[in-house]
């Protein structure tokens, strides 16, 4: 069926999406479609996000595709970040434009326009906004998910009065909103940290991320939230008057997470034989497969639906008898269900269907009395399973080591933990030549530092995605 | 406040957007931008939207924004009907293209594309779906929600083995997603019927439509369902395998509504003190305001919102007591809040609350114990007389008339009906040449023709947006 992992792991992960039926690739280079199955993925990851967002105190709003060229110049630093990546529209309505605009990379530029319009006073801060979105960076080296010429996100974008209330909010998402959903319902343990100056995002002061261990021991970023000092808030005037009645610039920030989670999902969890989606994440949670016609097989099949979706379970019957029950018992695994539920003549005429978890693999004739309860053991310890599987996985195939040569060697077969005094600058760059990078770094009891200057910090170096 | 609806309207609309800070004008011409009051209320309609498409079995996908310009051509009448309005992307990653591509106005082509790809067997068919998008059409004369350059849509695209099953569906998506849609949850009675050939979608065989009455007699578009014939099947080659084993094209159909129901929400019930919102629909169904502070007010203001929110209301708290009293509830108006809650010392210690009502803006002292049942009563009852002042109002404004003379006088003011006989091909362009369209065509006892060549069907003739 797939190519294993431990033979080619990139073509394992393009294959794995085109025999689940996730995406397949655009007719212009870099884009995708992102097909229903994928696509319920993505949704159930919005709403996830979208409530913790909203339990952060930011709303939605939505800004538009087309930005003014000029406005990207305004900030320096981030035109000269995403000039090489613009898809630029010169003609509209049939006619060329006086001025070319681009479609959005990302939304700093626009948003910080508006900001400067709706903020005034010191009682308008905290400015907290988010939106859902495409957005286009040109790509060369295009990968469904992972880098796609368009790719669907949430942006945040949020002004304060201070850099501590700044600072304290950027962190706010980092932890309650990204770390939290990819830890406990994506099931992959993010580590959190500082990018370096090198790895920031073009325009900010500060960039945090959360990288994941992918299964073949490279990093992949999965989400990132930046400090963006007063640069948008000078370059777009996004000033307030303060109590005290003098006239100040605000303290912006900005946070994203994409489609890419989608990727990260895949290449974290799934195996020779498919996908595996996390209980809490998956759009059909348990499975229920007729086997074979047979005398009360369908009826039973439906009852034990109803009573798993009124037990609160996401549930999907499988009753197309005319194709093989093999091939169908294949497709479930490759799609990732955590929980199938067999109803066939035999085990029913025993009094019992078979709950086969597909975290292990384990298949367990049941009780039909028994099966809500079992599906509902299953789903809770498979989501702890599939988590820890991932955390162990992330230990064993990280280096403690002291020295640079070292951390690039480690980097081969997954993540080096290397003092950062121990790489600096200098050495970043050099492990940069060698298709290694600086992931993040931390403190000696893991907590996520502000600078790159403090001391005794640990670097994770990585190949990465 | 607002300029008052009787001297201008379009003065009155665009000022209600500004002031109840629900858009505001993007940067480049035709685009805007969604805030959060505006942006909440489109989340609802696409909430409810979202659930009556999947009901009705379409799943979501999403489909590129950027489409090969040579898809567009494939389909001569759509590539006519839309070659005026694209946006045309030529330069990505710093280089000129090889092909341009375009922005998609609507997705017919590339999703077209993928069915016949998909589509081998008719066991693969009927093939549901839709996606939420961002579409863009060069707009000269825009205006904010209802003619804008970007807008935001979901866009259903379906195959089918029979023109009979596609008819079937794009009525189904018509009545039980959109009319139901619009008239339960939006409060605004459509009248739901079949395009002119003239007014038909670029590549439709029959175009249904739900148009409602706005607040100045005006008509508005709010949904449309497309039956595509096997335009598009021939032309992407969406074929499929019969059961009899021959080869055969299929039948496809297309269906969309946009953020233009919120400007038909705007226009349908606004009045000289803002935006009202149906309960149904409203983010905000009360709203708790602390009128000042004093003894156990806040505390009292608190358990209501607690109150409420256990009752299944969607409620938000005001106890911004450092601003005016009377400048926030004008704000509440102008936001259309449903239901005001109005928490005082004075009513207090008499043990009332006062219950205001957006919709007839009555206000009641209410004991503070019975307050969450008088606003689910007002819920309830303001949701149907939203509905029905819509309806008698459309009723009152509409003319039965008997020549096209009659129905284009009648149109300065209002709908005529008009035996569609007595209009025709050359009555209808003549109508068009003095500002007044047909937007629809239905049977004597109002329900929706298969063609404009059936007998005895009534035109529907007003100007519109």
């Amino acid at each position: 069926m797939l190519t294993p992992r431990a033979e080619d792991f990139p073509r394992w992960y393009q294959d794995l999406i085109a025999k689940a039926k996730l995406a397949d690739n655009g007719p212009v280079r870099g884009t995708m479609v992102i097909r229903p199955a994928g696509y319920a993925i993505w949704e159930r990851m919005q709403a996830e996000m979208d409530a913790r967002i909203k339990a952060a105190g930011a709303e939605n709003a939505y800004f538009p595709l087309f930005i003014p060229e000029s406005y990207l110049k305004r900030e320096a630093e981030h035109v000269e970040g995403f000039s090489p990546e613009l898809a630029v529209v010169t003609h509209g309505g049939g006619k060329q434009l006086a001025e070319p605009v681009v479609v959005r990379p990302t939304s700093e530029t626009v948003i910080g326009e508006f900001m400067a319009k709706w903020v005034d006073s010191y009682r308008d801060l905290p400015l907290l906004l988010n939106q859902w979105a495409n957005v286009v960076r040109w790509e060369l080296r295009p990968r469904v998910f992972l880098r796609t010429s368009e790719f669907l996100w949430q942006e945040g974008h949020t002004a304060h009065a201070t850099r501590e209330d700044a600072r304290a909010y950027a962190r706010k998402i980092l932890h309650e909103a990204y770390e939290d959903l990819m830890v406990n319902v994506l099931g992959i343990p993010v580590v959190v940290g500082l990018k370096t100056a090198r790895e920031r995002f073009a325009g900010a002061t500060a960039t945090y991320t959360c990288e994941g261990m992918m299964g073949d021991g490279k990093a992949l970023q999965l989400g990132t939230s930046h400090e963006l000092g007063q640069n948008f808030a000078k370059a777009f005037d996004i000033s307030y008057s303060s109590a005290e009645g003098g006239r100040e610039h605000a303290w912006t920030t900005s946070w994203g997470t994409s489609t890419r989670m989608l990727g990260g999902l895949i290449m974290a969890h799934g195996d020779d034989n498919g996908l595996r989606v996390p209980p809490r994440l998956a759009p059909i949670q348990a499975y229920v497969m007729v086997v074979k016609d047979g005398e009360g097989v369908g009826e039973a099949a439906t009852k034990l639906c109803d009573a798993l979706r009124d037990a609160g379970v996401r549930v999907a019957l499988d009753d197309r008898t005319d194709t093989a029950f093999g091939r169908r018992a294949v497709d479930a695994e490759l799609r990732g269900y955590p929980v199938r539920v067999e109803v066939g003549p035999r085990d029913l005429a025993a009094g019992n269907a078979v709950v086969v978890r597909r975290t292990d693999g384990s298949k367990a004739p049941t009780p039909v009395a028994d099966v809500v309860g079992a599906v509902l053991a299953a789903l809770d310890a498979d989501q702890r399973a599939l988590h820890d599987q991932a955390l162990a996985f992330r230990q064993s195939r990280t280096t403690d080591v002291a020295t640079l040569a070292e951390a690039i060697e480690a980097a081969a077969t997954g993540w080096a933990r290397v003092p950062w005094s121990a790489v600096g600058v200098a050495g970043e760059a050099e492990a940069n030549g060698q298709g290694v990078t600086v992931r993040c770094l931390l403190r000696a009891d893991g907590s996520v530092p502000d600078t790159e200057d403090e001391p005794d910090l640990v670097a994770i170096l990585a190949r990465a995605y």
